[in-house]
């Protein structure tokens, strides 16, 4: 089986959009690849450095959502990057690879020092967050990343750092390949992109109550006032939550633009369909809340360590290393 | 006993620049501090990633003569610092306390780019150098640094951040105290800096027919051409090397001056001064030879690591991580 690397900062309780956006890819690819999933505690460090005190709950949390959703962590390698030390140390090794001019032409560290207004703050692991990931994925020689269109430059350093080390050394590293797969964008209930920190998410653990709250507040055609007014489902919240889960959608839409609809009962039946379908979700979660899940990790990281323990044999072999 | 650290780069056999200026105190150091002494091989990297076929024999050298002049393994924590893996961890953690703006106004980075010319070319590893520093000195927690005043500023950047992570966190680490010590001066043969890459080292292992090929070619007193020229010892190599070899220094000073003792005659006795005075070291060096320094050094490493994963385990529950 060919291995794949995927990962995310632990940021709590999963929301629908990670659900649709990254995490049900996660499982299909679960099917036909070898999976490394990360935990990147150490990239949470790169911007949330100042305030730790809830990191470990944050782990927690997102473990448990990743598992409930489907990720296996018989059939996957389910892991804390901070829990496998050889990360660390390959990323020290690929920091002579690449120069600090190359780190500050990346383009998401340019936004972020923009719109979190860094400029002199930026720090030196902020800086170097994308060798840290080259580090992240390399260590396990996958022949395949999953990623976003707006991840290609990072792949792109990572796939550099790989032809660097080979060239250098010998032929240590393969350059894995990016998969890009097709998401439903889930808007946040106010249209935005879906978003922890926007307060705008609905969460896989959501309750019925909440969910029916929140979608019941999410952001409709505002044309339409009245119930019999024609709806214009393509800027629509709602709309954009029915396609996901409800298999009638088209009937919906064709009611909707006819006036045969309001948004209030249109609202509901999406908050019911959304319980509905999250349900075995929360189900999974309660009885996870019970399990060792630092005992799962605990077995993640041993087996994530046996490749990445290889991997860096064959670094200090090739770099000709103590 | 007070805990103590300090570190070279593995440059191969010593030259007796290096054992009067750094070694011979630390031989000294032994006797009052728990002493850890680091090969720091990953540092070695900052400079010469692209050429490391001979790092091994250069380190295997490096502690050869560390321990002929007197290093002992038994006493000191002597290791290669790329076997201590927790270096690399807690490098890792300390990137995110230092900005990049901080590391940019490094005096020595300024002048290595200005002397190896390497403008754009500064890689992220050679940038972060000091980081991983503080990071090998403050993982054991040491009381006392030795330094000479031309690491004054790393000090002051590891102080920093034992300050900003005790700030943050909670104290783990303190702020290690420097140990200026004063040497003597050991000039090249040519005069300039005694270095390796200068090609005007006399080194701890030269057999004694080296160390006179390279005596007799010393610089001495341009002024004094014949035998009976008075002299001017002060800016004479020779005379630097009589001061640390002769215990008549002051008689010869005299003669010099009086131009009674001419330069084939003084270079001749310097030669044989310090051939004897080396010739402990080579013994031992040929001992050392047969030895299992790669088990000694093995044994170091099990060692600083008892003290350095201590370290790791209080960081760790300090800044609450997984």
């Amino acid at each position: 089986m060919k291995r794949l690397l995927s990962g995310l900062r632990p940021t709590g309780k999963i929301h629908i959009g990670n659900l649709y956006g990254a995490l049900s890819n996660w499982v299909k690819l679960q099917e036909e690849y070898r999976c490394f999933y990360e935990v990147a505690d150490w990239h949470a460090l790169t911007t949330a450095y100042q305030d730790t005190s809830n990191l470990r709950s944050l782990i927690k949390e997102t473990v448990i959502d990743w598992i409930s959703v489907g990720i296996d962590p018989e059939k996957s390698v389910l892991f804390v990057q901070s829990e496998v030390k050889e990360h660390a140390e390959l990323h020290l090794l690929f920091s002579m690879l690449v120069t600090v001019s190359r780190l500050e032409r990346n383009p998401t560290l340019k936004e972020m020092v923009r719109d979190m207004e860094l400029q002199e703050q930026v720090s030196y692991g902020l800086l170097g967050y994308p060798v840290l990931q080259a580090a992240d994925i390399l260590i396990y020689r996958p022949d395949v990343v999953p990623i976003g269109e707006d991840q290609r430059a990072h792949l792109e350093l990572t796939r550099e750092i790989a032809r660097r080390f080979n060239h250098l050394y010998g032929k240590v590293f393969p350059e894995p390949e990016p998969i890009f797969s097709s998401f439903p964008k889930v808007p946040g209930i106010d249209r935005r992109k879906m978003s922890k920190s926007y307060g705008n998410a609905i969460f896989v653990a959501d309750e019925p109550d909440e969910i029916k709250k929140k979608v019941m507040q999410a952001f409709t055609d505002p044309e339409k006032i009245k119930k019999n007014d024609p709806g214009h489902p393509e800027g629509c919240v709602v709309f954009a939550y029915h396609q996901i889960f409800n298999p009638g959608v088209s009937e919906l839409e064709k009611e909707c633009k006819r006036g045969n609809i309001g948004c209030v009962a249109c609202k509901k039946r999406c908050a019911e369909l959304m319980a509905k379908a999250l349900e075995p979700y929360r189900e999974k979660r309660r009885e996870l809340e019970r399990e060792d899940i630092e005992g799962i990790l605990r077995e993640g990281a041993r087996r994530a360590r046996v490749v990445a323990g290889e991997t860096m044999e064959m670094v200090r072999e090739a770099m000709r290393l103590w």
